[in-house]
């Protein structure tokens, strides 16, 4: 590892606008936007996937990977990820800065507290929560209706027992309600985090945010509460976009990390803003497969920001269109052409919708130990035949070395005279169910759309309140293109159901929730957490 | 302010052992442990107080300032304190970084996340909740009895909505049981970070963590749980002590603050002996009166870390002492000689329990603006009386110069020839009953312990698992020497009831509930979050 203060150095940052956390992690001041937001923006590379499926498809190893051999191929490249969750990180999924030889580092210390951003998330989010108790135990002078209060409150871990319960139990201890927890990642305020500006319209948004109802059925807000000053200072050093590097010295910003379900899954804006003042290309990346995450991205991110992608990058590998073609978990480690084939699929639909964005696609085949020659050979074929170029990428076993043949695609992309046509793929000016009509048919090429009574009720709250101009932000299991997370490969004519619609008003969507979203995950048989060590150094083994 | 790299550089700690927060703030790094081991101990001073009143007493501003003080009068002092709790800083108490002329810096940023330690051990915390829970529903393999789990969950934050909860409820949630939340600086976590003497014993401590007892009664620990290794992981940065400065530049390492009322309410014993080996004088401070704190200061954590103080700073005021002699809150302002003369009893009963350490002890009269020129001399009169010497302290409006009356009397009090006997009040070896009856008989001056049924179960307990060694810490109102909040100066003949007895043995100690200890404290109608300003460039103020 470099100095940070040198990675910065490299990337043109002057040591003063730097807030060094240790030697190798930073934050950058908001002196360093004042010298930088005059300069021209680079030019923003999206690294989106296939359905994800249990193999795993590398999109955050690409991302990584890709930055550092653009970087080796004289191009001066940035990367923007998202913050590790330590709830999954400890449970399920273990850490989230890559792999291999294309990782960020010092990867223990991002994947668990980094620079606290996401602590600050947790307390401003639960002091919101707090001084709403509060509220109704002083006296109620709001008249919140305590059955319908909305906002719940939230915790970094996976803990399924606190996903509902009941609070406020006991003598003197507020009034008796039904609540629960979610993940932090799922608190609007990490999507409002992402999402503003600056501080002062992070302020903006944090009064706009709906805490819940009164006995008269109006709003209430975060505002209303009091709780936004608060809030801001609690939040004031996590609207800081973080530098580290990868292990090949390629400045990234890490910062924001919404969940990709119930928020926009997209790293900041403001780190974003920051990078593309910084590199020529930035290489981001969005959660889950295209369907959820390109589509949240350019739809949500990109036009609350005025950010205009470049290209798209779609992950696929070998085992995921198999997968995609009906191979199960087990058995992905042999060959089956039949199922290969099929599971294209997937992937020519992501190409296609990704071209209803205006965004030129390269398609990244990331190589796994194992995969045929012959099985690659009718990938690229495939890619071929779509007329969307192609290249395998070797970054985990080789590094910047491995993506060689991924940059110069990129870089033949970038290069094209013809001017990207960007466009999201609805108009702010339609109505709710017409904005998540398009998505269902043309996205998911479902063929329509039932609304629960519940979501229904909440169409007609939207409807008295005026908010049919927020956007839409799709809560759909990352699995299918449906909501059924079985139909793999490329499912039509389903009827896609709405159980759910709730207000982020200071992220600026409506949460369209179909099936059965859990926003706070529980702990496996064997959570991760167990398989780590700590040597009497304090080196950490067992988070990779 | 001065760089904190410069006052590292004063106090002769090199800028190769810090690790950087920003520009101001600095954990230091186990790497200056090897390079000052070996050097001499400086003198360990503590401030304590009268029983606490509501004008405040002021002990965490006669640390600051009295420090200030010695280092302006050529004696190298550095003070060690506790770390801020969000909780109270956003609801009651506003800020704990001292005031006026005696504050430590960047205040805001230490009352707010400061380094993240207060976060890791909540993450910490929260993990082995999570894995306890996940345990039971993963199929319960330990056979953990439900009803009988020990083990809360923690936030920093003022809720007394989360003070009793059921959780688990839905389909697929784990088991439903009644838990709660307490405040993190009650979390035993808090009380190991601060108690361990490194990494390794860190561990160990987690290791022996009571989190409940199987259906056969047999003791369940965070060991079994295998949440060790990954709790370790996460507070591998929380144990490195924090340094900042005064006002004046003085260094200041604040590190740890577990609860002063379920846990023994001192800083790390790390940071102490950090601050031992860097200053010819070190000046600490525990939590509440000195009932409480000195007691566990000297019973717990200088037995524990084989520390010995050479001196105790007592700090009065006019007002605590009219208080403690029967004057109302509304009119402290007023002159009450009567009053004051009475309540001087209070004074004198913490100045005849400090003499049962065999550690000299000096009164720091805390001046307030107000204070009447007779009512100070009858303070000072007291002292004399007694035979204890005396100062007045302007450190809050003058900064080191109005504390230096205090730091001379010290300064002859460190400079005496007589070596100081210090010596816990109660042996390791006697059983736990009569450890508490020597502290309520002999520091209270109670007359005898009732313990309740629930406590005698406990104690029953106890002696199945031959506890006995481990040390108590009492949870008492710190408002009175008595279980009884009013009453004040120095009650007598009282019969302390013990309501229950808990154990952390990872702390090392049974922690006795007398009276209605609350460990999740509430907001009041008007939070000090309400106050609270940020302004576009990032500035706090309604912090103080």
């Amino acid at each position: 590892m470099r100095l940070i203060t040198e990675v910065a150095s490299a990337a043109g940052i002057n040591e003063e606008h730097l807030e060094l956390y240790g030697k190798y992690k930073s934050k950058l001041s908001p002196s360093l936007w004042a010298e930088l937001k005059h300069k021209p923006d680079g030019k923003l590379v999206l690294v989106t996937a296939v359905n994800p499926t249990p193999a795993g498809e590398g999109k955050t190893l690409t991302t990584i990977g890709l930055s550092q051999a653009l970087n080796a191929a004289g191009i001066k490249t940035v990367a923007a990820l998202r913050e590790p969750s330590l709830g999954p990180c400890l449970g399920m999924k273990g850490g989230a800065t890559g792999g291999g030889k294309a990782q960020i580092v010092p990867a223990d210390e991002i994947n668990l507290h980094f620079t606290g951003d996401i602590h600050a998330v947790t307390s401003a989010h639960n002091l919101l929560s707090a001084m709403i108790d509060n509220h109704i135990f002083q006296g109620n002078a709001l008249n919140l209706d305590p059955q319908r209060i909305v906002w719940k409150r939230v915790m970094d871990m996976n803990d399924r027992s606190l996903r509902n319960i009941v609070t406020g139990l006991g003598d003197g201890n507020g009034t008796v309600r039904e609540s629960g927890f979610q993940i932090t990642t799922a608190s609007e305020i990490m999507a409002v985090l992402c999402l503003c500006n600056d501080l002062a319209d992070l302020k903006k948004r944090l009064s706009r945010m709906l805490v819940g109802y009164d006995q008269l059925g109006q709003p209430i807000t975060a505002k209303d509460i009091g709780a936004v000053e608060a809030m801001t200072a609690l939040l004031k050093e996590a609207v800081k976009p973080n530098l580290v590097q990868t292990l090949e010295g390629t400045p990234v910003i890490v910062h924001g990390g919404p969940f990709a379900n119930i928020a926009h899954g997209c790293s900041s804006v403001i780190g974003t803003r920051y990078a593309l003042k910084l590199g020529d290309v930035v290489v981001t990346e969005a959660g889950f497969g295209a369907d959820l995450g390109a589509e949240k991205f350019m739809d949500i991110k990109c036009r609350q920001a005025g950010l205009t992608p470049s290209a798209a990058v779609l992950v696929v590998t070998v085992k995921s269109l198999k997968y995609n073609g009906g191979v199960r978990k087990e058995e992905l480690y042999a060959g089956n052409r039949a199922a290969l084939l099929s599971g294209l699929s997937n992937m020519e639909r992501h190409i296609e919708n990704l071209g209803k964005f205006g965004v030129p696609v390269l398609v990244a085949l990331n190589h796994f130990e194992g995969d045929a020659p012959a099985e690659i050979n009718d990938v690229l074929e495939a890619c071929r035949r779509l007329g969307v170029p192609a290249a395998v990428s070797k970054v985990w076993a080789e590094g910047s070395a491995g993506g060689q043949e991924l940059a110069q695609e990129l870089k033949k992309l970038l290069d094209r005279e013809e001017a990207v046509k960007f466009a999201p793929l609805y108009e702010d000016n339609l109505d709710i169910p017409s904005k998540i009509n398009k998505i269902v048919t043309e996205i998911y090429h479902g063929a329509e759309v039932a609304f629960s009574p519940a979501a229904k009720r909440s169409l007609a709250v939207i409807d008295r309140l005026g908010l049919h101009q927020l956007q839409v932000c799709m809560a759909k299991t990352p699995y299918s293109f449906s909501d059924q997370p079985r139909l793999l490969g490329a499912p039509e004519g389903f009827t896609m159901g709405v159980r759910d619609i709730t207000l982020s008003l200071g992220a600026g969507f409506a949460v369209v929730i179909t099936g059965n979203i859990v926003t706070m995950p529980g702990l496996p048989a064997k959570p991760a957490a167990e398989g780590l060590l700590v040597d009497e150094d304090g080196v950490i083994s067992g988070l990779e």
